[in-house]
């Protein structure tokens, strides 16, 4: 049982993609280093599992990241996620793409990121999630702010209210 | 000293099995990906040396996981598991394997998960175990529900409370 | 909104420049060892994002530290610090070092650091920060100390501090 | 300022070596496993400084672990720690080797473990340590539990407090 609002599901009903940030949505926003630049990225087993989930109720996940990293390919191959755009300076055009590209409107899309450079297409998106470590002007600004932080399975507690509110959880 | 049910004790007096998922139980959920692939997955040593004091008592420890990976197999032979089940699409499937093999009760077979996907076979094991991050769903539904995190010590915990019940801690 | 004493904001208002620590400080302050020696620091994209918000203001981010590594060049890089002193035993040293070489004063300067080695750099400055988990004595004796831990977006809290004392926030 | 007993403070006066464990002592406990065996330790860089003040003091800091890393030894270089003794399964005989090697008594002895092999040393030295997150046996019968867990500065915490009882705090 999760206790939302009327309004927020009405909302997360019409939810038909889900595009995610990565470092500190994903991820814990942990840019861990070694001597030869970028080594590792901890993404989060639970998030793995509800994008499983996602997949099997027909909505579609998407990913873009202002960073760029072969690591993020890995993880999206494995999750099956077919959308990843990476080290993209203006994420609102991507989105834009993305809503063509698949016929979608506005109230279809949810999007979930973590700091400042997430909040134009956070103010575009049908409904706009951040993490519990997201940045403050995000938690004031979005609509839902997942009481986990990035990479702890903040992701998944954003998949299981969608799923919620369509009856499939 | 350990508050725990008459019940509860009981139950746990019988268990001659403990099997234990790995992402999100033996580790805190955590995937590291690197550049070619998977790279490491993080183990508690509490955790590593409450599986030695299972040997002790002639209980036997067993590993069924949904991913597939070289570091498992690692870590099983370090602690000396033998039963060791990886890539494992359906659980309960092999939970009837290892029952049939050692020739044990439902009632003698404690399991510990922390995901959806652990749910079939912890409604049909003696005992069900999650871990404090444990999906919701789990943590409704299991007999007990540790008090720390996946790879935080949880299993060790549920170690130390089946010793206990056999006075041996 | 931030809530911090007029004082504060005055003194915040001053900065030109932002020194920072490195390890508990820009990193949790895990040394994350291998076998073939140090391997890995954990840095964190807010922190990065913060520091790009410095160089749109002008102010100069700059790094001393006294440890020594290779990572730590590769962090600069990509968030464009330029002024890196790595291995330093006298940290005042350098700070004169760079008070001269910009033509700066004291109250024009920052410092954000969480062990004894950063006490004599913190009494020069014009504002002197520490993080949640600094030593004791810099958290009784610095003008500010973060909410967050090292590592977890505490330098990112100070520099939005300072950028909210300039309205630029 | 520290509040502790005058009795404790006694007892930490006469301290002249301070013993270690490592895995969840020195470390938070985690294994991190790659795909050819143990890859990482995560140690904190706080209880290095601590470490070095030690020295200054002239007291002998000393490593006995049960687990064998290449990794303890480049750690252990790296703080000038010239007594490491691993792979050790009678912790207590290196304790009586250590004792008689330096000509100590048990009261000039501390030290700081987390799990029950930690025990039978504990019994013997004049004061015993345990981390936050200990084992809970550890922690009934330790002489003081560190406020901080292992890996994240509890080895600190406890040189702060002998270097506090002899005034160099």
């Amino acid at each position: 049982m999760y206790f939302i609002s009327v309004e927020l599901q009405e909302k997360l009903r019409k939810i038909k993609m889900l595009i995610m940030d990565v470092d500190g949505t994903l991820t814990d926003g942990k840019i861990y280093l070694g001597n030869d630049g970028e080594e590792l990225k901890a993404f989060n087993v639970k998030d793995g599992l509800g994008i499983n989930l996602l997949h099997r109720e027909g909505i579609i996940p998407a990913i873009i990241t202002g960073r760029k990293s072969e690591i993020v390919n890995i993880r999206a191959r494995e999750l099956r996620i077919e959308e990843v755009y990476q080290g993209v300076k203006d994420k609102l055009a991507v989105y834009k793409h993305l809503k063509e590209k698949y016929g979608l409107q506005d109230e279809e899309i949810a999007y979930v990121g973590d700091d400042l450079n997430d909040l134009p297409i956070m103010e575009e998106v049908g409904i706009s999630f951040t993490v519990r470590d997201g940045a403050r002007t995000l938690q004031e600004r979005c609509d839902y702010c997942a009481s986990k932080n990035g990479g702890e399975g903040a992701v998944r507690e954003i998949i299981d209210l969608i799923l919620f509110s369509r009856g499939s959880l």
